[in-house]
């Protein structure tokens, strides 16, 4: 152990790791609002919204531990321990994560170091970008007897090139849930291409579950040309595959779709 | 158009199609439980939790659409028809599906149904079993540097055959998820023979997130019929793959873990 408790623990030290949602705070779990109206302090992520901040008690501490313009507040590591001393501190930490914090949120690392020290950790899972945004696009990722499965895969490894996982993919024919994947978009497209995969149909779904949420409907040949033309940036989520084909094509190739507009009846026409 | 809406509508015909999550009524979304209360009547299946239907209004409609003992009550023609001859006679129609109304839950079916008949649709994303229950049982399906992707697969197409994804996992490597597989477990467990990784570890979760939550932890050539000696049954999620490994060995092998109670801080020694 790199720390030690205080001698004398004035507070009852637990950890509970909460999924933030994609994005709009309306897709909070009611678990998460419990948690949050209990806790001593919280600590969150640049993709939370803000106005989950409101559950928690007044005096509760609220520390931003996220990337902005590039830049971590804090170091993983760094986190890690700052949850264990807040415990020790402050009492019940919330930690609140972007999406659901098991998929790709590192909750793992931080439970287990939490765990290490001996304080008890709970989590509430959270709606996962990863699934939740296709469907309000109209993208099905799933389908009876058409679509079987999907895979879900990051765009960022530790070592920052592209997973081995999306040329499988591309050579099997899968579809593929990218994410944090946009800044290497051109890596990715590699990845089809060399499979001669070009005209695989992608899209990218910016800024999912918000009021500016958009998406963009292209071939993996033409997508880094577009996203660069309309300036697509983080957050996204990638989808690549023939689930992306079958969205009606009347929802328009660049939509807006803020409060699932796109989705309403009549738009459709089929 | 098999119907046409009534001459004069007295109502204003929507639907909203909403994730229940996967069996904890506090993974619910705060938006669900808004559409709740502002339904006229609820579709519901057998794996919602019966504390939901409390939000909707008192005078609301509830129909039970779902699965109960083997039998659809059902089919899912039928349903899309429901939905809509509902929305038509009463107005705002909630549609309650288990996990996420996309994964595997053919709610695209019922939105394109709703769509073709004019009636607008909104959906609203649920916490997915596929992803949200292995977190609770100390499984990482991501882990920077160890963990690049996982896959989620079907355990039950349209031919009743289990997916061909399934082998093309096995053959790869690759942490597969798969979702309402249970009575095809012998047949999932084949692919992975063929490839020779019968030693492949393998984790059932059952009832995952409701109070008698279990796992069951073996390997690939063990699991049928430690499976059978447990009697183990839907709802269940699989987990294969080399994540399920680095699950901490003291939380047993055949663990209860009602509130998460397997992951308190302490039980895990490391």
């Amino acid at each position: 152990m790199e720390n030690e408790p205080p001698d004398e623990t004035p507070v009852k030290a637990r950890i509970t790791l909460v999924g933030a949602g994609p994005g709009d705070p309306e897709l909070f779990s009611l678990k998460g609002v419990e948690a949050l109206r209990a806790a001593d302090a919280v600590l969150y992520d640049a993709l939370v919204s803000p106005d989950l901040l409101h559950y928690a008690p007044e005096g509760a501490v609220r520390l931003f531990v996220g990337k902005r313009a590039g830049n971590h507040a804090y170091k993983q590591e760094e986190i890690n321990q700052l949850l264990v001393d807040f415990a020790w501190k402050y009492g019940h930490v919330v930690r609140l994560k972007g999406g659901d914090p098991y998929v790709f949120g590192r909750g793992n690392e931080e439970l287990r170091h939490a765990q290490r020290h001996g304080i008890p950790v709970e989590v509430v899972a959270g709606v996962s970008s990863a699934l939740a945004l296709a469907g309000g696009q109209g993208i099905s990722l799933t389908g009876k007897g058409t679509a079987d499965s999907f895979w879900v895969i990051t765009g960022s490894t530790r070592s920052g090139q592209v997973a081995e996982d999306v040329s499988v993919a591309a050579k099997n024919e899968i579809t593929a849930v990218i994410l944090m994947g946009i800044n290497n978009l051109p890596a990715i497209v590699e990845c089809y291409q060399r499979e001669g995969k070009g005209k695989t149909p992608i899209a990218i779904i910016q800024n999912g579950s918000m009021p500016d949420e958009r998406i963009l409907v292209a071939e993996v040949d033409t997508v880094v040309s577009e996203a660069d033309k309309q300036q697509v940036g983080a957050p996204a989520v990638i989808i690549i595959g023939s689930a992306v084909a079958q969205r009606p094509r009347d929802l328009g190739a660049w939509a807006a779709s803020a409060g699932n507009a796109a989705l309403r009846g009549g738009d459709d026409g089929s």
